[in-house]
């Protein structure tokens, strides 16, 4: 049994679709009389007018948008899964795409979010991304927009993120107190906000207790996510060809590169912690899984998909009540997890 | 500046909104002179008429829904990630749902996408889904529904799964051919089908094998994705206890569950692969970095994403055409991947 459709109630009744639709939606210029027989064979029929149909007239498409750059990774499959959750329980549904650190590709989804009518959009922005007119175009067209984790400070929109510079610091501090003073620093790509900030929350770190900045201990991952991990292993050796016997501990800006690193190590029988320690970023689950299990920076993933929807259900029902909308910025906080690649676990 | 919209268009020309939607979307009762007023002045004012809109006319989405159980899972998040890259480049739309192993949820979900008017469902079932009126009903709506990895055999549509029994089969005899006689198995819940079928492939391999097949070295995960590692570990504990030394190797229903068994054992001094043998399946990311990695079936996650989307658009297509649209049940082949959890490692 196919579903009925406005045709059908038209052909039964002899009438034009858009007399149908005109009577369904209660235009005035349809006779009462006429509206009485649509309405009652539309009943009979059990007609459920499809909510692309009622969207036209509630201007509301109960539909948000969420573009992150990746899928597959931890860190961005918790942001969505928080998003998805708080979504279903208000009813509203997420068309989600990635971007694939691909800015064209950003650009155009966010025009297909626009065409699709979306009430709202949520985006972690690609690596890639330079010019944001794809972001106004979203405020202009009156559309919440909310920014999270890889933001841009300049666009006047609602922003959840992370204050990577002093998670980077803490972890850093912690890796001085327990002894080491020749810390490597392998740090993400050059232009991302959270890679320049966990850089520079290293940096701070070393000079507050002073210990000069070297910057050949400084090595530069491109951040292609799964290739993180071969990326890491190489980066470690070419550290022990650099600096062998004259590095104490390394801070990765992400657990991947972490995980690689260690991999090069266990291979090469390099005992971490007691010959070198390690410390990563996003407290991924696989830090938990390999041996030894490595330190890193819990990110809150989920509070920040929760806290991303909660905002932009607020300036929703700010934009119906039409209310001045206020942009906020909230820092999720960050903690440090500590397992057995850094020495002394203070708990 | 708001988008313009039907009513700013009506308003500045004295007509009614359905008279200016009428004429966008060339209904016949409109005079040719009112429709280029019109025309034109949407053109002037570059109103793009959002595609809920166009829907009306189309009857196309150009939107599908898929409905996982979970999000935070390597095996799934690759599926997703597929299924977003095909529908990307055809234009078309995503809207995620997961079911959180909810069937409830699922059925409230499955109405949610109907009443979206989305072009197809792809659903990978939840493990307490045994009612399946909800498939019927979008089968019955004329919506092609792909059914994927978790499925129900007596639904009429297309389905996408891997052969699991003969994949744990393979692994089980590679286990044998290594030379280990008592193998243990940490199967999956009892209902979904590919825990039966991995754990009926286990069974098969021993009795092919001439090894007599004891139950009380098969342990059943309640299979709660990420409680898993905990599982696992607690499990390979009760393994211990009353195998110690009467045990050769582990057959695990998943990896998550491999790798917390490795976890318990590396904890507890107890050697892979020269004490006990270990084989996970899904083949996620995590079994290459632990210590040692573990030998895994490869289940080809992004190959099942994309066939799915591949069904699904063919289905739109012959529906369209008004073609009589012949299901298509496809397995994606497996492979075991060899690593060093388990001994002589077959290349």
């Amino acid at each position: 049994m196919q579903k009925t459709n406005l045709k059908e109630i038209a052909k039964t009744l002899g009438f034009s679709v858009a007399t149908v639709s005109k009577a369904l939606n209660g235009y005035s210029d349809v006779s009462e009389k006429t509206k009485k027989l649509v309405l009652d064979l539309a009943e009979e029929l059990n007609y459920t007018p499809n909510s692309f149909a009622v969207n036209l007239r509630t201007k509301e498409s109960k539909t948000i948008g969420v573009i992150i750059p990746t899928m597959v990774h931890y860190f961005f499959s918790n942001i969505i899964d928080s998003i998805l959750k708080d979504c279903e329980e208000r009813g509203y549904m997420v068309i989600i795409m990635q971007s694939n650190e691909n800015y064209e590709l950003e650009k155009k989804q966010v025009d297909l979010l626009l065409s699709k009518g979306v009430d709202g959009i949520l985006i972690s922005l690609s690596n890639k991304t330079r010019d944001t007119s794809h972001l106004k175009k979203i405020i202009n067209s009156g559309i919440p927009l909310i920014l999270f984790d890889k933001i841009d400070k300049n666009i006047k929109c609602s922003k959840i993120i992370n204050d990577d510079r002093k998670a980077a610091y803490n972890a850093v501090c912690h890796l001085i107190k327990n002894g080491n003073k020749r810390i490597a620093h392998f740090r993400g790509a050059l232009n991302p906000q959270n890679s320049i900030d966990r850089f520079l929350g290293y940096k701070k770190a070393l000079t507050d207790n002073n210990i000069e900045y070297d910057p050949s201990l400084v090595y530069e991952c491109k951040n292609n996510n799964r290739d993180d991990f071969v990326e890491g292993a190489e980066l470690a050796k070419q550290l022990m060809i650099d600096h062998k016997d004259n590095v104490d501990a390394i801070f990765t800006v992400n657990d991947l590169i972490s995980i690689g690193t260690l991999n090069y190590f266990n291979r090469n029988n390099i005992k971490v912690p007691e010959e070198i320690e390690l410390f990563g970023f996003s407290n991924w689950f696989m830090t938990n899984v390999t041996t030894p299990s490595i330190s890193s920076v819990e990110q809150n993933a989920n509070k920040i998909g929760k806290k991303a929807a909660e905002i932009l259900f607020k300036e929703l029902e700010q934009k119906a009540n039409e209310e001045e909308i206020l942009y906020e910025t909230h820092i999720i906080e960050t903690e440090l997890i500590f397992r057995d690649s850094t020495s002394n676990k203070i708990k």
